[in-house]
């Protein structure tokens, strides 16, 4: 079901990525996207006695990294979009304490760094603050006792499952038009449910959302996909992109496989041990805040359709026999000559 | 520590409250507010299999309600700025499934009244929207199972303890000055954590949040609480709403005394059953949405200070001996001649 009303946004004062910065744990760091990463670390713990606290720290160090690229310090910020795949959110909200800056908790699943680099962007451009940052994270090990099983149990996993990337995104995003990446257009998505039920197949269940996202924004601003250096989604790992290419071809008719990327497929390269692909918040936050970003700035890219995916599942109401929705938000980056 | 840099935000097309909806549990409906609640349902269960599910369908019927009465259908809403209590915020985002509209996700525990109302007033201001809605839910059966004790455990509480309400509210903002009530300022709160420990005493967590983000409210807008009729607090309870005015005295030398209240204080009446009062997302949803939008709209009240308070809770952090930090956004209301 579409209905469609202006869903896009144009950004007409075009919010300038000051910087970004992408951590990662340890198997995201020996997969080959390495050299994009910002800080790579080769104990998933962090030097933190709780997989949570090694999330938040993670978070923490990707915001203070973004933030010093930008040669700016914590009190330049004015406001913190984040959110993560912890309940209540909490590497989040526990990394931004006592820092005295406005803060946006949200929930979007995997989504949220498109998520929270549209709403910074927004907030940019309407002027409401000079200067923001957008984070997201998520840790396997944490992901995987609060949404699967316990580790230690060590089950076997499905092919159609994706390992949860232990990595954290920052962005500084401001008015200033000093950096050659911007934010040219978002589109927030609609909750989109299929049916599926399978905990295990998260791509099946964002698929329809990441097509509804990506039809609809090509149809308002009147966009084919060759328009695109790239269109990248976020984690719908390789059952989840097949679909996706299945899905805009029969029911939208619009080709998208000469431009497509997932950062699910691609962060893991060809590791044969991570099934379908990566996923997590983590894992659009590490390709898009560490590779993404360089290849914009460069201009080896200059146009990028990134579609944050989003499973919004729970482990209590699958339980209760609900299936899984899933939403995907859009950002449109731009390299301004 | 605070950090003051233009926190306050000025909506200077002044975003109107077209409508809002307060949907009401059984104990809620027996305080003094029931009145002002547009549904005020019997059964806790709400005609669904499952606390979590029942909560979905109060939040649902909120937006409704909320909808319907501002003479629109859902089509003709563009964004929904919703969250709740739930893991995975699932009451929001399943309540909006295949309904064609954007969805942001908000996660900002009880004070997410106040924080959809300010960001989906801020989308109407910048243009980026012409008619949203703002909602969030609580249910009393899904808060206890999941923060505290299942139930049946019939555990003791102690007197700093509240309870959590069974509600939703929605309100529907859009650009056009149709209606008396619009929104004028807000600020995003930050993150504050003053080191409680006690998941039973909410309202000490969140009282120097609440006390924070009042003092940069009136320190930067040059107001004195006589200039407002109501300094209305989210959920404090008796035990949080005495040590806000304690710390808003004694650090920040501000007396709210005059014109303070609270929703956790009022919405339970003299029912000696509910300990310190009531908490939760809807607890602020129902008072707000349902008696201080009348009191607004009939001139009863002109200018309300709205402080939603959050206890960003996680049984889990508890768990490994982390303190309960809070958050507190602010919302002011003004009826226009």
């Amino acid at each position: 079901m579409r209905i469609t009303k202006n869903r896009v946004i144009e950004l007409k004062n075009r919010p300038s990525v000051y910087s970004s910065a992408a951590c990662a744990g340890k198997t995201e760091s020996e997969g080959p996207y390495r050299e994009y990463f910002d800080m790579c670390f080769e104990d998933d713990g962090i030097g933190e006695c709780s997989w949570e606290k090694a999330e938040e720290k993670l978070l923490l160090k990707s915001m203070e990294c973004a933030t010093e690229k930008a040669g700016l310090g914590f009190d330049d910020i004015e406001m913190i979009f984040a959110g993560d795949l912890l309940n209540q959110c909490t590497a989040s909200s526990y990394s931004v304490r006592n820092k005295g800056i406005g803060f946006a908790g949200l929930f979007g699943a995997c989504s949220t760094m498109a998520y929270s680099v549209a709403l910074s962007s927004l907030f940019v451009n309407a002027g409401y603050v000079d200067t923001s940052v957008a984070a997201t994270s998520s840790h396997f090990c944490s992901a995987e006792k609060q949404f699967r099983y316990p580790l230690e149990y060590g089950c076997q996993r499905t092919p159609s499952s994706q390992r949860t990337v232990t990595g954290a995104g920052a962005y500084v995003i401001g008015k200033n038009l000093k950096n050659r990446v911007c934010v040219n257009r978002v589109l927030f998505g609609s909750v989109i449910d299929y049916g599926i039920k399978d905990s295990s197949n998260m791509g099946a269940a964002m698929a329809p959302a990441a097509a509804d996202s990506i039809a609809i924004f090509l149809e308002e601003t009147k966009k084919c996909p060759e328009d695109y250096d790239m269109i990248l989604t976020g984690d719908l790992g390789a059952v989840g992109s097949s679909l996706l290419k299945e899905i805009l071809k029969n029911e939208y008719n619009i080709d998208i496989s000469g431009v497509h990327n997932d950062c699910g497929v691609m962060i893991y390269g060809n590791n044969n041990s991570v099934n379908s692909g990566g996923s997590g918040c983590g894992c659009s936050a590490l390709i898009t805040a560490g590779y993404i970003m360089q290849q914009l700035n460069k201009g080896i890219l200059n146009k990028v359709l990134f579609a944050g995916t989003g499973a919004l599942m729970s482990p209590l109401i699958s339980l209760q026999g609900e299936s899984i929705p899933a939403i995907a938000h859009i950002v449109e980056f731009i390299g301004m000559e």
